[in-house]
């Protein structure tokens, strides 16, 4: 948390007699002091006043004022707290300049000139300091007011506005109070609404209002209103450095040495009887994109009735109906703003005595929905370009797309019991399944599921394929239950650690509550969130056409390849039906704990006899062949690599702490045994259960995930890795033979020294080209690698003299790179250093480019060094992520591979990337 | 294994007319020939040749030859088996000249010329062509040399001989048939020796000796000398491809293009009489380098008799009295050839009729303590440089002097029953324990023990510290036993499988045998052999005079400084002793082990409250505080790094399959309870159990080398490394104040994120200068890190901007680099690896220069760039490692840290990799 100081190299020594002040007339003359770059003018007079006055130039109506820049503010807090000289001077000239426009004089007894004062920073920021309204009235003018306006009650609850709002904003005085006296009046008044207050109540309200302020500072609510303007400057350039703007300026990297900027602006009334009116507009639909303008509006009311809420707003097509012309010209000008700021407006504006009044206009928020379709609607009608439109797109609003969501309303009425981490995005409902068979059974039996475990196993695969979505009590982002659920796009929340799962009494304890197995829940995959019941949800449509139009713009910038990690031919299906251009990862292990499979699996690491062993694999190996056909079938012409097993094998067996503890129990069990048949029956499992604890404790390793996996494998049980190939190009050779077109790449896992690949390529590529002899066909293939290793990075340029592509396994490579293992991590230290800021972001969501990346650039440079031709990818779960990809696309990948559902999102990602290395890429705050 | 192909790029096109053939006096024609390089002489006329030759030149009488040069040989290999054109006809030309010499002729009935056939290549390589003697001779020839010496028994014998070699090395006949018809013969006349056998005899054998021939080889024995000549050329050429010579080449990576030359010689005899001898000498005393001439020899015999232990041997200083014209020769050309090749010479010689000639000569083999003593007496006889000095020995056998050895004498007659890993080298003897308190409590009784355990645990080492030695049998050359031995410098063999340990019974079984606990047993940690028995032992000396001269030179050519690890303040003091300029590493967790601590510790884990933690921590600190007093006497001067918190907590505990063991017994137990008072004492256990058990679950990780250990304790617990450095700081004071100078180093290690290390630094830091404050006295100081992770090498320029010094941990560098758990690897996969030569050498022994080794130079040179004075060192196993030790030479770091037994190695290491680079580096085969 770095205290911001304010010594900046980027401020010039104030020459005497700078400006520190512009009319909002006086754009060009900004545009010249900064050397007409607009992005320099939105420094220097900050967003807001830089817009007012660009509205301004366009003939826009906006009402007079001028802007003191953040120059000014700047100066004022270097030099500790004094404005820079000349710098008041300019505003009282300034403000000398609106009282000649306006007609009307500041101070004065009969027509007073009113004015608002806001701050306003280049980039929009939370915590500055709020709006002050009705400046330049005081116990004098408040009358003058009252007569010019023949409206007591306006003139008095304006007064007391300014009170309120000076009071609180400027000196500091609480809101409590102030609430307080009004409360107090209405039921004196025996009344529930504030407009049932008569105008006398309003004076008496103000002259309370005073007192609070000398109550709380030992001063008096100023009556000149220069002091008051004076004041509001300076609390203006004071709220810069206040805690919530430092904090938030640290929290977004914005620059603590930008300043802001004061808007001064005259103020305009809606509240001045039935033909004015105040309101807010968006120019296009901001849920579903549409054109027509959209908002809400209150006749006879200030801008902040609108947003308190209490009165009804009326919708804005009844504005055409009760000043059409107002309407005509707020919709021509929303046009004009579009087309100016070529985007959808977000305004504000006010009608006194039926003439509009522009108050602020800035880009609107929209939902995912409208992004997509305004982008492509503005690029058909020639305001903006096909390159705009792919960028103005989030990769995160793409993703919307594919899953379905609660609907706004049901959210804000659901009763949230929980929230973890969004770990795969869309909205799940369904009765809780607290284990994988029963989350199959209930679902076969047409039941909506949820299944909820403490955390996933490889074999709660079934449970999680068969659920609408998956909780769980531990794990991170990148646990198993994580990943699997982000594979196959099913909505997963995880590490809920309010959840206390007891397996034994079927029920989930959170809180004081206690959801039974069986119960509705809802989860949100997007925010983390988990309610009880059954919330209504919305399915998007990635097939719909703006962002079927938009993605095929965005392909046509990319340069880098998508393709999906995928494991079955459905999978494929929907890579492909998404836009994959291959798979760059098919897991084979995953295909081995099937049930029909896992006993041979068993069978094959049981045993240490080669006959037994090459029995297993040969039943094995036509489940594998099957895999593949169906794979290779439905990728026809595009690429698809296959990875190798890649766990250690004792992850097919049942762990230890599963074992020992079976063995316990039933040792118990003999204790109690009955009849001499249990007796016998016990023993049996005794000894059965002994066995595999002797190989389960033969092949346990302290540190797995460094041990005996991915090619070390392959070097020690050939035969397995022989099998595996056998079955790819046997697969490869027959539907060859159906006309399809098949390229298998055939990848090794973890290799760390060149010989490793070297002797597993030459004994696996002579079973290829046995397979092919026998079939008599020859398929395209390749032999390559992945690089999730650091040594396999660092010697790169050996490792490709043997390996025809490469493939980064990000995922491991920043568990070796960080010495971070990350199951045990994201549960554990990681979680404490993202909380305490000791790292910037999760590595394993986003590619650390410092560590991981300089190994990836390095390994890609010498890679190619060594083979030109060299194809390289990455299928980590980075490949899915946008800011990876757009590292990707810098070091000059040949491609990315994600999940299947994360593949529209990549597509758009790399085009972007593509995009901003050719248009320069800007921070954005 | 490659097979070699003699398709050679050096080997010019042999123009006609080129040399072959270069008489023993053709030296400089030889050296013309190549450009007068003795390594290339070498090359072209074998070392043997070169040798006689050289001997020829020096006018020491070396009887007259030739040598048939090795390109010659490789002509002959590449044209499939032709001489090169012009060769023979040399030969014979050289042939005529020993005739000339000699006035003797090949083949003649009355005077014939005799001559020996030898191979000679550049490099001495078993498995190539041997000798034969007495070429010339046949039926004819021998009766002129009968004849001539007056001497049938000798002619006769000497033509046996002939055919005997000539059939089994030329012609491949066995030799159990020659030596059954001896036998026959021996049998027949009713003798013991060959001696006996008369002149008939050996005329009778000889014919039967030609029979076999023809019997074998369906050839009679050429009778044609010059087709003896032929034929024993052509042998030696095609026995540089022989098998046995290939697998030489390649196990010692002796190139395969090389060739080797063919010498022939005339033949001289020690067996003509009494005034005939042969032997061979040494021109120092090769055990212990003492400057007086070595050897055997025997009167009236060839040189084979020597060898060959059929007569008792003379020692040489017999020759001295009974020829004294001889010796006084023989001494005399020992000092010169000394002088010449600048190292002891081990001769073999023949006097024939007191005539002495020189056979061969080369350098000799000699023990560690005569290497060490002839290196320094040679130099300060003038005969080599202090460089050479130091370059001569090598580091293992420096070693030598750090441990007790077997004597010869004792392993040749003891019962070896076992081999294993040979990890921390001496000669141990002990009755074996099985486990550490019996150990420890037998060791306080005064008897010696070996420790022997399946493997070893932090908790082991009170019995390990108490052991002469330590057998187990698992683990390899980095377990838990293997570090531990080297550290305490105690002789350990891991690995052992043959032996099966029966804790439950106190016994061990190896093959048939059982050993029972008590036994005595005595292991070789320099071979990794185990012997049943009490073997016995010398112990050679560190302070041997000439090895404390030779390392002061070492010193003086090193740039490298050495450290030591060192925990305890015994270990600091033998660092010191030994040489060490630092310690580079202190492992303060070591410390937490000690039985009065390990409560303590475990306290501060098991509890989540502030107070608790806090007084377990308080409890710690003055023992810890007083570990660093001592560390800091004994260093006075010298800077002593002392690492932080290393290993996860989880190793304080004890281990989950101990608890749920436990447990497990305990339920049984309380079924089988039979008193209330059993019941209530079981129930107190298994709670207690329980609440232990639940924290080891709470803490235990998928992979505990990639987990919450190192820095990443320090940060969740920071109170704990606070307690540590307060500790280090108030020891520094105390000691400081006692005028002693003190340097600490405070190291924090797993450091891969430069916030980790900025973070931890600063709070650590803080209570330094809080401490100096409190103690009124400044000190010195350091904070640095551990490089051990692969992202912090990376990112060196950032993490030095928060260390004032680097250490490479390259333990974990090579595991996190290589993505191999050691622990799991060196008793898994890496022994298949190493055993199939995919890995060239355990990167765990000697530093992998391509890919750990590419990160220490990068890490190296990225770190000084962003901080000159950046202290760089290296504390991990490879700091005791010759090889490695030469890399960080190269590299450029400021010194190596090993344990304190391996710091006079590291100093002579150092030395060598400096002079080497000064030098230039050949390879040595």
């Amino acid at each position: 948390m770095t205290a911001p100081t304010i010594a900046r190299e980027s401020s010039p020594e104030s020459p005497s007699g700078q400006r520190w002040v512009f009319m909002f007339d006086e754009l060009d003359q900004a545009e010249e002091r900064v050397g007409g770059d607009w992005d320099r003018v939105r420094g220097l007079l900050g967003g807001k006043g830089a817009n007012l006055a660009d509205m301004t130039r366009l003939g826009i109506p906006v009402p007079p004022g001028f802007t003191v820049t953040t120059e000014a503010c700047i100066a004022y807090l270097d030099s500790g707290g004094s404005f820079p000289p000349g710098m008041w001077e300019q505003e009282l000239e300034a403000l000398h300049r609106l009282e000649a426009k306006t007609g009307k004089r500041f101070g004065d007894l009969e027509n007073p000139l009113l004015v608002s004062c806001r701050s306003g920073a280049k980039f929009s920021m939370p915590g500055m300091m709020d709006t002050i309204l009705n400046l330049g009235l005081n116990d004098d003018a408040v009358q003058g007011l009252a007569r010019k306006t023949q409206d007591r009650r306006f003139a008095y609850d304006s007064y007391r506005r300014l009170i309120q709002m000076f009071g609180s904003v400027v000196l500091g005085v609480p809101d409590e109070p102030f609430e307080h006296i009004i409360e107090r009046f209405r039921q004196k008044r025996g009344v529930a609404t504030d407009a049932e207050l008569t105008p006398e109540d309003w004076q008496a309200i103000s002259e309370e209002f005073k007192q609070i302020i000398w109550r709380f500072t030992g001063e008096e609510f100023p009556q000149d209103p220069f002091e008051q303007l004076r004041l509001a400057t300076e609390a203006v350039f004071k709220s810069w450095n206040g805690k919530r703007a430092i904090d938030y300026r640290n929290a977004t990297g914005i620059p603590h040495d930008l300043g802001t900027a004061v808007n001064i602006q005259t103020m305009v009334f809606g509240n001045m009887g039935e033909d004015c009116a105040t309101g807010v507009a968006m120019s296009r639909n901001a849920t579903t994109g549409e054109k027509t303008l959209e908002g809400d509006y209150l006749t006879n009311a200030q801008g902040e009735d609108v947003v308190a809420g209490i009165r009804q707003t009326k919708p804005i097509h009844m504005l055409q109906e009760e000043m059409p012309e107002a309407y005509q010209e707020l919709e021509r000008i929303a046009r004009m703003l579009e087309r100016h700021y070529r985007d959808m407006q977000d305004m504000e504006f006010t009608i006194e005595h039926r003439k509009l009044w522009m108050l602020q206009t800035r880009n609107g928020k929209r939902t995912a929905q409208a992004a997509v379709r305004i982008a492509v609607d503005m690029t058909e009608e020639g305001i903006i370009t096909r390159e705009e439109a792919v960028l103005r797109v989030t990769p995160e609003q793409v993703d919307f797309f594919l899953h379905p969501q609660f609907t706004l309303a049901a959210k804000q009425e659901a009763q949230q019991i929980a929230k973890g981490l969004n770990v795969s995005p869309g909205a799940a409902v369904g009765v809780v399944a607290l284990d994988a068979d029963l989350a199959e059974q209930w679902a076969r039996e047409g039941k909506p599921v949820i299944m909820v475990r403490p955390e996933t196993k490889p074999d709660d695969v079934h449970g999680m394929l068969a659920a609408q979505g998956i909780l769980t009590s531990r794990g991170g982002r990148t646990s198993h239950a994580a990943l699997v659920a982000r594979q196959f796009g099913k909505p997963a929340v995880v590490g809920v650690a309010e959840l206390d799962i007891d397996l034994t009494e079927r029920v989930i304890h959170v809180d004081d509550r206690v959801i039974q197995e069986g119960d509705w829940i809802s989860i949100d995959g997007t925010t983390g969130e988990v309610f009880l019941g059954q919330l209504e949800t919305m399915v998007p449509d990635i097939s719909d056409p703006w962002l079927v139009k938009l993605l095929a713009w965005a392909d046509a910038f990319r340069t880098l390849g998508v393709r999906a990690n995928a494991d079955y031919p459905r999978d494929a299906q929907r890579a492909r039906d998404y836009g994959a251009e291959g798979i760059g990862l098919t897991r084979t292990e995953h295909m081995f704990f099937e049930p029909e499979r896992l006993p041979w699996v068993q069978k094959m690491i049981m045993t240490d006899n080669p006959t037994e062993r090459r029995e297993a694999l040969e039943a094995l190996l036509p489940f594998q062949r099957e895999d593949f056909k169906g794979l290779f079938r439905v990728m026809d012409g595009l690429p698809v690599i296959i990875r190798l097993i890649d766990p250690p094998l004792h992850e097919f067996l049942p762990s230890y702490e599963e074992l020992t503890q079976r063995l316990a129990d039933h040792k118990i069990r003999l204790l109690n045994a009955q009849t001499l048949q249990e007796v016998d029956e016990l023993l049996r499992q005794i000894e059965e259960e002994e066995r595999i604890l002797q190989q389960v404790e033969r092949i346990r390793e302290a540190n797995p995930m460094l041990g005996t996996r991915g090619v070390r494998l392959g070097i020690l049980m050939p035969e397995l890795t022989q099998m595996q190939v056998r079955a790819i190009f046997e697969a490869a050779c027959e539907v060859a033979k159906e006309g399809i077109r098949v390229i298998p790449e055939v990848m090794i896992p973890l290799v760390s020294h060149v010989n490793e690949l070297q002797a597993q390529k030459e004994a696996l590529e002579a079973v290829a080209k046995e397979v092919m002899a026998e079939q008599g066909i020859q398929v395209e293939y390749k032999f390559g690698t992945m690089i999730e290793i650091p040594r396999a990075a660092l010697t790169a340029d050996q490792i490709a003299q043997a390996a025809e592509f490469f493939s980064f396994g990000t995922n491991d490579l920043t568990q070796t790179t960080y010495g971070i293992s990350r199951d045990d991590a994201e549960a554990g230290f990681l979680v404490h250093y993202l909380e305490h800021g000791i790292l910037p972001e999760n590595p394993f969501a986003t590619i650390d480019r410092d560590g991981v990346g300089t190994l990836m650039r390095w390994a890609t440079e010498r890679g190619r060094e060594a083979r030109k031709d060299l194809e390289v990818g990455i299928c980590g779960e980075h490949g899915g992520d946008p800011r990876s990809i757009q590292f990707c696309h810098q070091i000059g990948l040949d491609y990315v591979s994600c999940s299947p559902f994360r593949v529209p999102i990549a597509r758009l990602a790399a085009a972007q990337a593509a995009l901003k290395e050719k248009l320069g890429d800007r921070p954005q705050y």
